[in-house]
């Protein structure tokens, strides 16, 4: 059983949130990003189909034409990593793919790793399929044309401490043993 | 901040696997059923429209009625709680709708939250998809017709001990700075 850095699991859940902000000047280490990857690879998949895998960027100059792809916003610009997620949207189910939930839940895990070992990121999707900036992404880095760039993750440590965005209250969205009661 | 059950990220990612057993004659505590719900409000979603909302059904006869609907399987029959996980596909961005990745989002961060307290799960989505089985769900439970049934989650006190299923290993599905090498 890996062991982490002895952060709670809810204490991971409440503490984790996006950040958009600059990165301080310090690397992230490659047995963080193995730990993290990791993380994503313990993922629940539909069918055990394990659709999604990993390119993790941590060549500056490859950051800088990522972060350039992305418009220089300093979230990019100032990352130490990048861990671009693939979708492979083959049917695992009859006709139905479940890549989009797949690769969701592997970064959902990897947003709590990062957490737990003292850094940041932001979950970048919509800004992947604007633009054609996951095709892009995708010639940069020579991804097979079977799979779709579909997340992308800047790491580093931040610079400034950003707060969980609100959320609605449990009342709002949960309700018990029948709808909207 | 919530405090959990001292169960390490890096500990409940690895140990989180589907359950489809039977469990034991065990209930699952309404403030563990809050804590995993909080779980599922915690987690991000596309430009944090919050598309997720979830009714958590611990009433027997709600219970039976739901198993019966999956062709009672024993993980549903024998379950002391379900979470239905209900998605709105509202655009978060543009005409774009995350609630796929919005849900797939909460929900690992429930089932790490189940694992953590002692209970099992199994994410039932393709089943829900199946044979009509969210339209009945959501007749059963008074759904809004805005909102789809998604997801659901029988949950319980696990009466064996399942391993994870095994996953491909970093090598497979990683690669550092180039894809594939």
């Amino acid at each position: 059983m890996m062991k982490g850095q002895n952060m709670d699991i809810f204490e991971a859940i409440a503490n984790r949130h996006s950040y958009r902000g600059e990165f301080q000047d310090k690397p992230v280490l490659r047995k963080d990003l193995e730990k993290i990857v990791q993380a994503g690879i313990d993922a629940p998949s539909g069918c055990n189909a394990q659709t999604t895998s990993f390119v993790v960027v941590d060549d500056p100059q490859l950051i800088a034409k990522m972060a350039a792809i992305f418009g220089d916003r300093p979230v990019c610009t100032t990352a130490r990593a990048i861990i671009v997620c693939l979708a492979d949207s083959t049917p695992a189910y009859g006709t139905t793919s479940f890549d989009r939930e797949d690769c969701a839940a592997a970064v959902e895990n990897m947003l709590l790793a990062i957490t737990a070992l003292g850094y940041a990121t932001v979950w970048y999707q919509g800004y992947v399929q604007q633009n054609g900036n996951g095709r892009k992404i995708a010639e940069l880095l020579g991804v097979s044309d079977l799979l779709r760039v579909e997340v992308v993750l800047p790491i580093g440590v931040p610079l400034t401490n950003e707060l969980p965005r609100p959320k609605k209250s449990l009342i709002d969205r949960v309700s018990f043993n029948c709808f909207g009661r």
